[in-house]
């Protein structure tokens, strides 16, 4: 990402000032989100005057707002007039189907993103300054937020976890989906395989989202509720297939070893559990996005990580399963990794 | 800087992500710098463990970080060893004769970087939401910090702008150091010509700091200081030539106007005034670091701007100036404008 390491480049400190300022780049395009602009840059004519009228704010701050995003490379500048780059047109314009505006709501996150503030309180303490264990509290409203916003982001994901899952597999099958979310990817079982019956298990506030997911795809029919904690409550087994999704890098190996051998026992001779993760490689420092993860990790819980797929191998051979395999997710940050029982 | 604007890479929303967490890459710098990392790296073995007992911080925060500054381009990791990149070795073990680290504490001012907070709110008003007009309300305290933080970043400038005010020149002369801060700019012209006589207008504060850097060049006898406020002051002319260095960013035309024309009055009919300025190209969008600078404006003032050179220019003629030139720094994001009276 950074020349900092490059032998032809002449050394200079260019590098550390421009990570000093990135945080900038962060609040630029929350705030250009916020303030409606890329709604206005689509709609034209594009100039800092029609802009700062469509979003009711001042000239001067749009002007210097659209120069900042023009060089982050999120629009483009001609002759004093701001537009769309392909990508900005197809993810930022709220008036587009793919837009993902809405997680800008979840990671700007007052609470997640001040705990920043105090980071190297938190690497001198190994752990989140937020209370309790961070957002794993129980009832946390911030994955009711979670739920709501980060469906753009998760959306693509589901027909490539529900067709792992299955298998190939079609008729009567009761799937768990564990922190179900959103409830896009039990959903999407649900809409691939007619026969199949879904539970979902969340927070109570955030089921109530699922549920009106299952209602919009017409899957409400099969879709049951199971309010409460994954640690505490019964499975009501047995299931063919479990989902756990973005859910053991909140928690330290032994949690998630115990969290494992618990569905195990709720599975089906021949089920299987399907995780969802940030997988980084064994040197924890690549690809880019899933290695960074293990920050988001560090500051917003008591013991969490982004695991390596030995990692992840290993806990769910200690939890009995088989048969392990992986397979990442193109275009995305996620892997998939299955265990049989 | 980023791969919206190409034809060739896929249309992913990956930069969209990754500007929405680049705020990372600035508390991870900002932390590591606090917890002494890059020394602990520098001194070596450099694992974890190691890291960790020398930062008096937990393993896993340390592993988690270096992981981080690694994905980031400022270290390298081998074999679960963390390293020096050159960048990181020049500018960021504080053994280094040229570390950078100090401008970390200036660039991570609590007050000035939690005003990104606000950004939406403040491109509505167009202006700061610090107290009154920002960080040019008298005394502030803040350009304390900033003399004794930004050395590292405005030393190597000083030989530069001294060598473009002297023009060959030599004998005695008086120099104003307008807004002088730490001293360097006007000190390194004492350095030049054993008989030019300095004097620093600036807070008083924030002289003392000037006072010692004279001090530590043995040009003391011929460094006075004129406490106070560039617009309130007296001059006490006429002098040979004027310093102006990042200053006249924090106002608007008029009021930079209104200073060069009480400059211009105060300087001999030989003198001469030079500015030392992010100066953007006219498109205001490149290069980036000077015009990126504006947002920095935006932030923290009422009405300052990062000008372009026709502006700086026009401001110049408009106070009397003729003969006006510019020159960009080599190696840095600094040009130098003068005028001749």
């Amino acid at each position: 990402m950074h020349s900092g390491d490059s032998a032809e480049a002449p050394l200079t400190p260019g590098p550390i000032f421009e990570m000093l300022h990135a945080h900038q780049r962060t609040a630029a395009l929350t705030a250009a989100i916020d303030l409606d602009v890329f709604r206005a840059v689509g709609k034209g004519p594009g100039d800092a005057a029609s802009i700062a009228d469509h979003c009711q704010a001042s000239e001067r701050g749009i002007r210097i707002l659209c120069d900042f995003l023009t060089i982050s490379g999120v629009l483009v500048k001609k002759d004093g007039h701001y537009h769309h780059t392909p990508m900005s047109a197809a993810f930022l314009d709220p008036r587009s189907p793919s837009s993902m505006a809405s997680i800008a709501q979840f990671l700007g996150n007052p609470a997640m993103r001040g705990t920043y503030n105090n980071l190297a309180e938190i690497v001198r303490s190994g752990r989140t300054v937020l209370p309790g264990d961070g957002t794993v509290e129980p009832e946390n409203p911030i994955w009711v937020q979670f739920a709501e916003s980060m469906v753009p982001m998760m959306a693509p994901l589901a027909g490539p976890l529900a067709s792992a899952v299955l298998e190939g597999q079609s008729g009567t099958m009761r799937i768990l989906d564990i922190a179900a979310g959103h409830g896009l990817f039990g959903i999407e079982i649900a809409k691939m395989n007619p026969q199949a019956h879904i539970t979902g298990l969340d927070w109570a506030a955030v089921l109530d989202g699922a549920q009106k997911y299952a209602g919009k795809a017409g899957v409400q029919d099969r879709y049951n509720m199971l309010p409460g904690s994954a640690f505490d409550v019964a499975f009501d087994g047995p299931y063919d297939a479990m989902l756990l999704t973005n859910f053991l890098h909140h928690f330290d190996k032994p949690t998630c070893v115990g969290l494992l051998r618990k569905i195990h026992a709720a599975l089906r001779s021949d089920g299987r559990c399907a995780t969802l993760e940030f997988v980084p490689n064994e040197d924890r420092v690549s690809p880019p996005a899933p290695a960074a993860f293990a920050l988001t990790m560090l500051t917003s819980t008591a013991a969490g990580d982004a695991y390596t797929l030995s990692e992840l191998t290993a806990m769910y051979k200690e939890a009995g399963f088989k048969n392990i395999s992986s397979q990442p997710i193109a275009m995305s940050s996620h892997t998939i990794v299955i265990g049989h029982a």
